[in-house]
């Protein structure tokens, strides 16, 4: 049995509200949370020299017109400018020095989700068949920070 | 108006389920983000020399008995004996090289949840009072990942 705190009164109506992530092509990276990941970009805040994005499912339990209030955020960081410099990369947190691991988007098919992926060209890191965990995969977004995909169990 | 893609049949009822952070010392974080952000341990899996450990609020509107159909999950990983070594330390994505940038909760109160975090010694990137950004607070977690405060608007 996994250990449970009290919910304190102080906290009770805290939200986990967004992750944010600097990507280096917004075109790209919208391309992939959008159409191939299936997120909603439901805010964009220009600040000048940076823009964010703001996405999430449109099917999501806490889905409101507000997004403070909402859940399940990512937040993406682009830095203008970045995406022209063929040298310019984000470190995706896997890699040495390590912090940030992963986001991880849960399917109703793991199967069927990946032969999605597979058929638009998405860059896998570990597939399901590869290695010991059968029933996860890894896949890449463009700017190389790791994606987890697990099935939604009932 | 922010612009919106249409959901695909096919991704519709993806969720994101949740986003993994490394860290140094399980009684500090759990600590942090239990007791001081309110967060309901929700599963554990103990990996032999590493150790995961599952965070969501209880009043998330996908709290779920089954972690994969749940939403804005907070997964901390934890390789054991890092917490032993005075020299170790994970990357928050902030310094260089950069990546990752923050996690996100919205409060009801800010200026509540500022004087609360206050009184319980938590370390704080920026108060909302500092800079032009008046609306929001960075806090940091025990191994400096930012936290972002905001306030839920009605």
């Amino acid at each position: 049995m996994p250990l449970r705190f009290p919910t304190t009164a102080e906290t009770k109506d805290y939200k986990f509200n967004h992750t944010m992530l600097r990507v280096k092509d917004p075109k790209a990276s919208l391309h992939f949370y959008t159409e191939i990941l299936g997120m909603d970009l439901i805010d964009e805040h220009d600040g000048g020299d940076f823009k964010l994005f703001f996405l999430a499912y449109a099917n999501s339990p806490s889905a409101n017109p507000v997004r403070s209030q909402r859940e399940a955020i990512l937040e993406l960081t682009w830095n203008k400018g970045t995406e022209n410099d063929s040298n310019f990369k984000y470190h995706n947190g896997n890699d040495e020095p390590q912090g940030f691991g992963h986001t991880c988007i849960s399917v109703p098919d793991l199967e069927e989700a990946c032969a999605r992926f597979e058929k638009l060209g998405v860059e896998f890191k570990k597939r399901p068949q590869d290695g010991k965990m059968k029933t996860i995969a890894f896949i890449y977004d463009p700017d190389k920070y790791w994606v987890e995909i697990i099935p939604q169990k009932k």
